[in-house]
């Protein structure tokens, strides 16, 4: 028997979304509940797949199944495809299992051609709406289909508007639409040297393999590649009969939320137009209307949609994001789907829904996605500073959080000054996909057209951008790259600041504060820490870091760099006289010196922490990234050291490495020097006593080697330790354990386990050695290697598990072979990010240690980890 | 029951060289075959081993078991231990289960007191003798056992001689004797504060402690290291009764080999001195007489030791080093062991045994160490040079080669100076183990005292380096750092030229040529050719590498470095072009000036190599290396590309790297430039369908793409030599393979081997990201390391079998479970290094590749490791 490729809508469900596409299972789940949806009917993305697998050819079979559902359509609707009397119109969409907004393309009012149109306007007796449809269709046909640059249609378009002297497209009278026909005709023959297609049939083939074919266009991979989608097969295709927003004022069209996206508030929100295309709303050439205007415009239809949205929202128990249309009166559902939504949306509304006995604690948390907490954890506006400013302008409050860059007009120089560590701001007069790889690199958004729904404010909030959208009094201007907002002339490199939560704009820099965790966050963090079994840490190399990452639910410190002690103040002239001293004595003068700031500073630490744990790194980095590069200071510490400035200069050429990440580092410091060892296991066992004795807490040190490759670097550096603390502090009780992030340790993990009394997984330097990628480095082909689909993220933001994971799943098991319940975690940049965390929770660590900013994150994440798992 | 700690000679025999040690199961081996040897009794290794386990004490029951074989030994000889008329003075040796020469202390009659030596000059009429026994005792007790300088009993032996105004020891009469007592005595008192011990069971017990600490003294470790002996717990002690050379005219002691151990001729050979103790000869302070020497003062001695010597290889079947002395007209045998002996002596010896029936190939092959073939494998001075050159004195050849460099005579300046890259020669009166740092740092050594079998020449054959010893008429100055030879006279740092192998040396840098296999060394090779199954192959870039390799018995080229091509004459130019061309069509017009040299080396090499297998491997290292670092360099390049020097220099920045080992280098260079790919590509394929068509040979090119750590990696560039292949040569065959020298490629092998059509472990970088040891840097802690016992041997000369070698198996496991039977190699340094071809071998390796003048060692190496599976 033949494969089955095309469903009608009365044949899917929602549950067939890898099949069907998100949109085809939507529309048949919606069709099956008696939502009016306009019948239609859905090719699978098998199809898709095997069109590719084919070497771009329909699978046998397809065509035939299609024109059978065409057939089943025709009659349903009363109409016949090609007619010239009673023509049926279809559009023609993508959709795929997971959502891509405005990453494919959709053609309407296919079917059209002059017959068509004689037929159609005599049908409806509205000519101008017919033939503006009819110019539409051509327009979008031949961009999408043709491969025709849009602009080649503008051009006419603008053309007959200035030989008619108007303003706006609904302006023109069907006799100017007719012309504009005429003219995309011509532009067609001219540009491909063939004729616009009249059989709709032919339209129909066309269009479905265009669909195809936009599976892998660059939007759409790029797409993909930022959002982390992957394990799709095709897209599914969706024709389906029109229905038209544009036939006149009664007719309109509109996208709506079955709650406040932005906010999360259970208010009916949304925007149409009326006398409009779907496009029309969403693209952000025309600023819409409200939903709630609607209810005085069109009571009857307002509560209709009321009424189906809630049905809607039940069903699916989520927030719902629902496109409409009305025709002449009547309104049809075209399309519903889980609404995107922002992260305090998405708090509330889980928290909320709870409340309503929708869902329970489990589904509510996994409504958050833990990535999109960083949004609520970016920093805002200064509210002091922010009371006392004046904004230069306002526009619309599309995606919150505070951003101050520099002004940038280009998406791609936009990315080029972020990867040179620039702040950048984007300013667009409206964005399209093409932007998409600068709104990723921008801090923030802003655009001079489009409502709440445009591509800019829809992308930015799945970005947690920063945007502020539709700033009409902002004068964009890409190519002089100036923005004027009043008598404000702003170029490109100058500073602004944007508010995404009220839509401000602010002119230079504006302090920003940082964000606490409070109201449904709370609630959901309480939530995320009865279901995870991952303990979560926190990176802090001072207590500042370390009381903030307690607030935001730190159950210890997972990695206190000590080396970052020794930048500040004297402490680096310290330090500088102990690199360059000439021997042991001159080494162990300089320690002296440094000892007092590093007590005082593991004193702040334990202080801070109580009886929390508290991992503390030895001296990790090669020595010469604390030597002076610049000659003044280089003068004024030979003056310090009292030696030659030649000899200064030549010891510290002498430190110099070829590769200094493989280089004298780690503990490799330690072994060469012991001295270093001492001095900070003293300092740590004696801020400790004095901790106990002032404060009470128990404090249990963990003493962490960094860089063990070897046990019997392990077996040196912790006799020394040992035979500091049995000096010093004998009652004080410890723990000495390693970094695993040279591959060997990973590999050797049992005989360092017999050593180690933890392990924490040093995540960034096991991906450089793993991978052999040095992250200072990688950005020379970086790039090229995500473009090139060898590399689906950077690894350095998202552990390889493949790789490095398998090392760290290794060391976990040869370890604990040696010592039961041996205590793992990680403190790599990976132990904020979800997936590697959902990583962690499988391989079994015990937790996770990351910036403080991303203790929650963490927190959620590792709930989901083990939510997802007993759902296994 | 009591554990057994003592056994006499009677109780032993040659199986018990663990428990016994090498010098005490001889003893009683020797004993049993009837030899003449003064008797005696061994303490166990174990007894050792437990002496540290139990923080230095003796385990309980040593000491009453020492006394009962002592009464036994007393019995025996008739003697009595500490007796005033007939005393009994025994030795006291070290002796673990390696041979470790000089290594250990030894203590020479001791029993030895005021009363003793009454006695004992009653009982011999031989007061000075006596005398002077008793006053070399208290030397060696002092200094062995109660840890005094010798230079504090010279001074007292120079002042009594000065005194009496002689200058030879020998010429100092019995009275002067008893007066250096007398003052050696004051001097111990003087220096410990205690008196010097005169019971002689006090002196036994702590002469057995003193040997047990001289296990763990600084040279024993570093002999240990150096010659990477592992597993041993201890040493053995050997107690025998003394037997005396310098009881006068007709006594006397000798060193001699069954065969000649620095040529291996079948020749009897040894020194010995008359009136002298063991000590004499060894020690090189007076010039010994040969061997044949001694058949005409002794025939009849001279017989009895040709007739045991002949025992003793026949029951050894091998070649030994015999100690023995003559008491008073009778024979006595110290020690047999199997000889030291040079790599030409071992292959004529091995090969001569077998001619004899003596023993078996397979034995032959097992008797040459791989290591030591290197010596053979060195260079030798020019024959054509050495022909017109003068030499300015002739030593001792006491090991072969030949050796230039720069003057040193002190052994830590040796080893600096070796460690910045200088050749340099130590010259030194004579060695001591002191010297043994520096020894192992020079090319070659020179002393002007001591023979054939001084510590010398016996180590420097060990190491397999050139030394010439003895060099009478070389007056070495080691304080005024100067090398008097007649009318020469040479400064630290001025070069001289050694020819180990007949002794002579000459002023200046003479030329040096390449060895080659003949003779017995060709033999043996085609032997281990018989056994072995691992193939050889060699890393060469150029036909005139590849050609001596094949000369070797290379069977293939396991690396080609294509960028080695690159530096030569007019390439560099092109290449660097190529790098800082603006844009791809520059690159190319570059590239196609770079094709032809790339064409013609690879015909060079397929040529050179017929029908055997070439691996090429694809551009590595990062472009910044080809760059101009000069001013003057960058000035003409700047020039020929039509470029400012500024946007050079710019250029040149652009391109550094911070860990250049893990940057944009490898298969990320043809990834981000894969026009280069597609050269190098082009010249691959012209190159062979060119030697195909011209020489008839097929040319099966293996490609190899490094620095894979994804398969998707090699996919893309295997991609782009496919469609190549396909344009230009698709009548070639060819593979299409991956270095594993990334971690994650070893982790991930059963991935890249579902592209991958053969492996190569580049065990360099692998070693360099397991371990994160950068080869440029690792010096800056290595020393400490070994120094510390953190690490046994340099893990780039030694491949690292738990870590990086635990990579390697697991990416020959993974990548044989995807494609059965891929061809796995090794391409690292480690390739031509016995250990690690011993572990190639085990893990299912196809093929070692290694350095031409490592081949035969690779060869014998693979024949080794197949006999020694065969035997386990």
């Amino acid at each position: 028997m033949q494969k089955k490729y095309v469903y009608d809508f009365s044949e899917g469900n929602a549950s067939m979304k890898m099949l069907l596409g998100g949109k085809g299972a939507n529309l048949a789940e919606m069709t099956t509940l008696g939502i009016p949806v306009p019948f239609g009917f859905t090719i699978t993305t098998e199809a898709c797949a095997e069109y590719y697998a084919l070497g771009k050819k329909n699978p046998e079979g397809l065509w035939e199944q299609v024109e059978s559902k065409l057939a089943l359509l025709e009659k349903k609707m009363g109409l016949t495809f090609g007619d010239n009397e009673t023509p049926l119109l279809v559009s023609v969409r993508s959709g795929a299992a997971a959502s891509m907004p405005g990453m494919m393309d959709t053609i309407l009012n296919l079917g059209l051609n002059d017959a068509a149109v004689a037929g159609l306007a005599r049908k409806t007796g509205n000519e101008r709406f017919v033939w503006d449809a009819y110019r539409r269709f051509i327009q979008m046909f031949g961009n999408v289909v043709m491969g025709l640059k849009g602009h080649k249609f503008e051009h006419v378009l603008e053309g007959v508007k200035h030989t008619r002297g108007v303003e706006y497209d609904t302006q023109l009278t069907a006799e100017d639409l007719k012309e504009v026909v005429a003219q995309y005709k011509k532009v067609v023959v001219a540009e491909t040297g063939t004729e616009f297609p009249s059989d709709p049939k032919e339209q129909l083939g066309l269009a479905i393999n265009a669909v195809f074919e936009s599976w892998n266009n660059d939007r759409a991979i790029l797409y993909r590649k930022l959002n982390s989608i992957t394990g799709l097969v095709g897209t599914a295709v969706n024709i389906q009969s029109m229905v038209f927003g544009n036939m006149g004022e009664t007719s309109g069209t509109g996208v709506c939320f079955s709650r406040n996206p932005s906010t999360g508030e259970n208010i009916f929100y949304g925007e149409y137009l009326m006398n409009a295309q779907g496009e029309d709303v969403v693209a952000g050439i025309r600023t819409p209307l409200t939903i709630s205007a609607l209810e005085a415009q069109n009571p009857e239809i307002y509560r209709e949609l009321i009424g189906i949205k809630d049905r809607l929202e039940q069903h699916y128990t989520d927030m719902q994001d629902m496109e409409f249309t009305i025709q002449e009166g009547t309104l049809y559902f075209l399309q519903t789907r889980n609404g995107k939504r922002t992260a305090a949306a998405a708090l509330r509304i889980a928290v909320d829904m709870v409340g309503e006995g929708l869902i329970d604690k489990k589904k509510a948390l996994l409504r958050v996605d833990p990535n999109q907490l960083d949004q609520l954890l970016h920093k805002q506006l200064d509210p002091v500073a922010k009371q006392k400013a004046e904004s230069i302008t306002k526009g619309l409050p599309a995606s919150p959080g505070a951003a101050v860059g520099m002004l940038c007009f280009d998406a791609h120089r936009a990315d080029e000054l972020a990867r040179s560590g620039k702040k950048v701001i984007l300013a667009r007069t409206e964005t399209s996909p093409e932007d998409l790889i600068g709104m990723n690199a921008a801090q923030g958004i802003l655009t001079s057209r489009g409502g709440m729904t445009s591509h800019a404010a829809v992308v930015a909030r799945g970005m947690g951008k920063c945007c502020v959208a539709g700033c009409g009094d902002a004068k964009i201007h890409e190519d002089a790259e100036t923005l004027v907002i009043g008598t404000h002339v702003f170029g490109a490199g100058d500073y602004i600041t944007l508010d995404g939560s009220t839509g401000k704009v602010y002119a230079g820099q504006m302090p920003v504060v940082d964000p606490e965790i409070s109201g449904d966050f709370q609630k959901i963090m309480e939530w995320a820490d009865e279901f995870r079994t991952l303990k979560i840490r926190t990176n802090a190399d001072i207590p500042r870091d370390a009381k903030v990452a307690v607030g935001f639910g730190a159950e210890g410190i997972g990695l206190c760099r000590t080396e970052h002690m020794f930048f500040e103040g004297d402490r680096i002239t310290a330090m500088r006289e102990m690199i360059l001293a000439k021997d042991v004595a001159g080494r162990k003068a300089a320690l002296a010196k440094l000892l007092p700031y590093q007590k005082s500073d593991f004193k702040g630490l334990f202080e801070t922490m109580g009886g929390k744990p508290v991992t503390i790194r030895l001296l990790d980095p090669p020595l010469h990234e604390f030597l002076p590069h610049e000659e003044a200071e280089q003068k004024r510490i030979a003056g310090i050291l009292g030696i030659p400035l030649d000899e200064l200069r030549q010891k510290i050429k002498s430190l110099a490495e070829v590769n200094p990440m493989l280089g004298h580092r780690g503990c490799r410091l330690g072994i060469t020097y012991p001295e270093i060892t001492a001095m900070q296991a003293t300092a740590i066992f004696e801020a400790a006593k004095e901790v106990m004795c002032e404060t009470g807490a128990e404090v249990v040190p963990e003493i962490m080697v960094p860089l063990i490759g070897n046990v019997k670097e392990l077996e040196n550096q912790k006799a020394i330790i040992d035979s500091v603390a049995k000096k010093i502090a004998p009652e004080v009780k410890y723990l000495v354990g390693t970094m695993i992030e040279v591959p060997r340790a990973a590999l050797t993990a049992d005989q360092i386990a017999g050593v180690a009394e933890f392990f924490s997984f040093g995540t960034n330097d096991l991906t450089q050695m793993t991978l052999g990628f040095s992250r200072d480095d990688v950005g020379k082909f970086m790039p090229d290697y995500q473009d090139k689909g060898i590399l689906d993220n950077d690894p350095f933001a998202v552990l390889d598990q493949t790789g490095v994971g398998q090392l760290v799943e290794m060391a976990v098991k040869k370890g604990r072979s040696v010592r039961g319940g041996l205590k793992c975690g990680i403190c790599g940049e990976h132990g904020g990010e979800p997936s590697s965390v959902a990583f962690c929770h499988k391989v079994g660590l015990d937790y996770v240690s990351c910036s403080p900013y991303r203790v929650p994150i963490a927190r959620l994440a590792a709930a989901h980890a083990a939510l997802k798992e007993k759902k296994e």
